[in-house]
């Protein structure tokens, strides 16, 4: 090792410059050579700010450029797998946002051609990158709160997304809940054998008439009889609530949330402490640093990415499960293969 | 009324001796005059640490004192029942531990004797008055978190009790989540419609085989769409793990657990703080105090007990039905008259 | 041991009927037969609460009665000295609040008689059994911090006394920061040799008119090149402020204050915990139990108090320079001998 | 003027890194256009990792450059002050890092040249940019304690630096504790008038043969009657601790150490939690980067830098003041104008 990866983003909204900021100042190991953007306005903005010489409207164009190692697809849900299929052809390593698609069968033929070109594939669930995350994760790993018996995952926005990006999210289950369902899969490192998911639209009822919900309790149970339970809101009015605990034969380990400083006035009527930091750009800053670090260290080591395609697709079949509960009324079974 | 209460106390078991020490030392509005116990030589004990002059061996004759005014129902559950329909027939008001009996039923025999007598009935939640889960309560009613939408309930003993016990305790969720189950219904002063119970038997095998759990995760579901989880564990390595928290609109209101004192010691490898106090009467300490002074008070100033039978009897239907629920896999509908 | 220790009690305020009270109803080696005060209702109050049979106006009456194995000074300061003279030449063991006296010379002459006799002396600084405190002690000594190098002391009352209190208090130092002089001998068993003081008058003006300070830094030097800080206030408006760290070469012990529980409230605008125990009587509840439980075992026992007359000594001696720094405003060199 | 800033950095040291990646990366209204180092290889390096495009191996060649608008001076303390006074007669705008000299006469010269010039100075008191900190300065001058009566100061580093870098130091109060000295003048707006200090040496012998002090107590009083306490120490083995109360008539604002990330593991020995950041680079990283956003935003919109050349004199002036009350052992009266 030691060139530099040639890499090319497409997609330059909020997450692409989030990760092309990350690449070209804090990963000298990675050479941002392009970024692509059906609003072109959009990609050359980003590339003036970020310094990135090549400016596409047409990912397809980025893609088959020869100073391109890996893409970072970071574009809409609805071109992720296509996206992937043509980066994968063309012998690129891929970097995809969450989620991978909302179709099972569109998913598997994108890892298929992924398998086949032998490129790797990271998935963006950040938040196995989060330092307290990850520090749940190892100690429950090594052993230090024993067998797990079960997991609690907090997870509330500050507010609810605007109405239209409700309408195509995919619904709570698929735009929110995914990540939980990634975090207890990253947790204890063992799959799930059935799902029971309750919801109601108690934020704001335009989400209810939009066919969705705006908070969840989600049971998960495993076949060793341990289980994880999910709460998830779509307005935490305090601020972003993204808090783990896993409780063993030996013990518990909790993470809350991190806050912008640690500080506490006293006065006569009451003590007070800072808020959570407010949203994921915050909360997940030193994370979506981490993943991206990560990747460009798996491609420059010819190393296998922590977060698989199968770590995309497993996700959202629990989301699919979660939402045949949730209509059903009832605990749904659900077989993960090996 | 201004006169002492005088109070006769059946069952000198661990409960009951902790009652007449708090009625004795510290509610000096009350005479504790007899106590009974069928074990006539630890009714003789407790008599004599805590000057209580008169000692049966017979509940009933203990009920026709002239000098009894109250009876504190401290003996097994399968002669609570009895005890207060004895009591209840005597003029006596009574205090009676939870639960009531495991059969419904018997507690609305019971509960029809009380009615019809006219006299008081106490049923032993004391967690309601506990200093944080009051406070929380209070929070919660004064509006300040706004509208509930989720309440998570975590409930742990720190080991398990022997397996004899165990055998005829009526099961975890009538033993145990009973007293959670009234938390709820104290937080948020509205019935549930929905409950799904999962179990199993990680801590101790020999629980299983005895065909009980001894870990468990309960969710609830109210008409409001409103949700509570609770999960249970008959253990937790590191001591007595009781905390609330209720999630509403406006804001959360959270209860940790408290410990036996308020310090951190920093070293090389880490920053170290003491664990929680290790069972239910160094936790609830308080709690049982202010249940017998709020009971006392009632008496005295002839107003309703804050826990009445109805508070004694619906955390007996959850529970029933948490068992059904967790028999059959399938979550169970629950109507519970206004 | 196995008989009951008769004890009596001379002062029948605050101090006293608390811990009448502790003695009466949760230390059952204890027998209070006997309650002094020159107020008589005073006394004849607390005996009636406290079922205590022989109330007397005269100390002396007290101390006589045959009855009394071993008697509480809780009278005004200005009575210690002469109490402890007449309680030892009676051969009573004896219990005394502190301070001593404001004079070591008659700080000397009490403690002589004391010796003399042979009695046990118990002084009466409650702060050494409060639990945090004592963990803090206990981890210095086990040597878990390594060498201590410094010690600081937060000690801030709610309110201030009424300046008539001020007026005979004998100055902030001897009536408050003793307390803490205690206290950092308790913690690290050492004496120090220089002392620096400094003070004002910011809660309130009238203190200063009245010859006193209500907010104080004191510096303690230690032979051993360690140093102490003490900083008190007469009025945190928060509540009873009362905090200690050691820091050593292997690390450092901190106690905070206690809540009435453990309990955080989110909202849009912060998180808010509560407020410390209020005041002493809260906040060393248990540090009184124990110091008269430490006590009793003692005579029982026949092993020497914890709390010595000359540890009764030494924070008057450390008071007394303290203020000569203030007066001076220059530090003070302090010869303890060994 | 809208323009970036030309900026050239003198020192290539591990600080002038810091800045440069800051500057280059975070900070688009800045253009570092050269970097200056006797050490030229140094220079290159970080020439190179930041995209500088002019290496100086002679300060006064980049002072000369043109396209300098501004320097940073990073050198060590003994070039501080001829190259501001280089600078400022050249016309450039000057960050300087901490201490601008030990002698108060030299520190008067530069300060002169500064002012005849009309050229913009910031010494490189990073703390006050610190989030926690700064939340503390901001609830003192918003009025939320009241009137400040005591702030108290600790500040330990981890690990003591190389004894080579101690004896050319300054002295632990020039050093170390010269940033406490600016935080309480930060944090109260207001000027001390007496000073008493104690050191020793308790960590490491050799500091204290090479005539300098390892641990500290130093205590400040002001003309209205208030104090500060700060408390040094050159080995916390827990890591970097920096903390500071400020208490007042009205309140108390305390800011405690950062962590990593907020988890708490609970086992059957012990409830643990993480260690402080472990020193200035991971603890400051947020204020060095404000630091230098504030200074690039004073020259670019022509306003004056927070942390002026006085506030670079007076903490120099506190630490010679404290390093006579440690030799007298007296405390030390200092005025300083207005």
């Amino acid at each position: 090792m030691s060139e530099q990866i040639g890499i090319g983003i497409i997609g330059a909204g909020r997450i692409g410059q989030l990760h092309a900021d990350n690449l070209v100042c804090r990963i000298p190991q990675a050479n941002v050579t392009a970024i692509a953007d059906v609003y072109i306005d959009a990609a050359h903005k980003c590339a003036k700010q970020c310094h990135i010489p090549n400016v596409f409207d047409e990912p397809r164009r980025l893609i088959e450029d020869p100073q391109v190692d890996a893409v970072l697809i970071c574009s809409s849900t609805n071109t992720h797998a296509e996206l992937i299929i043509e980066a994968a052809q063309a012998g690129k390593h891929i970097f995809c946002e969450k989620p991978i698609d909302f179709q099972i069968k569109t998913i598997d033929r994108a890892l298929e051609a992924v398998k086949k070109a032998g490129v790797k594939l990271q998935i963006g669930f950040n938040r196995r990158f989060d330092p307290g995350f990850k520090h749940a994760r190892d100690t429950v790993a090594a052993g230090k709160i024993g067998v797990p018996h079960m997991v609690r995952i907090t997870s509330r926005d500050p507010e609810p997304p605007p109405i239209e990006y409700v309408k195509v999210s995919g619904g709570l289950f698929l735009d929110m809940t995914i990540h939980d369902f990634d975090m207890c899969r990253y947790l204890l490192g063992e799959e799930i054998s059935r799902i029971y998911a309750q919801g109601s639209s108690l934020v704001n009822p335009e989400i209810g008439r939009a066919g969705d919900i705006d908070t969840a309790i989600v049971t998960l149970t495993y076949e060793s009889g341990a289980f994880c339970t999910i709460d998830n809101s779509r307005q935490a009015v305090y601020g972003y609530d993204q808090r783990v605990e896993v409780f063993g034969s030996e013990g518990c380990i909790i993470i809350g949330n991190p806050t912008p400083y640690n500080g506490t006035l006293c006065t006569q009527s009451r003590v007070e402490q800072p808020l959570p930091l407010y949203f994921f750009i915050e909360r997940y800053n030193v994370s979506f640093l981490e993943e991206m670090r990560h990747f460009v260290k798996c491609v420059q080591e010819d190393t296998v990415p922590a977060v698989s395609g199968r770590d995309g697709k497993i996700p959202v079949m629990m989301g699919m499960a979660a939402r045949e509960s949730l209509e059903t009324g009832l605990p749904v079974s659900i077989a993960i293969a090996g």
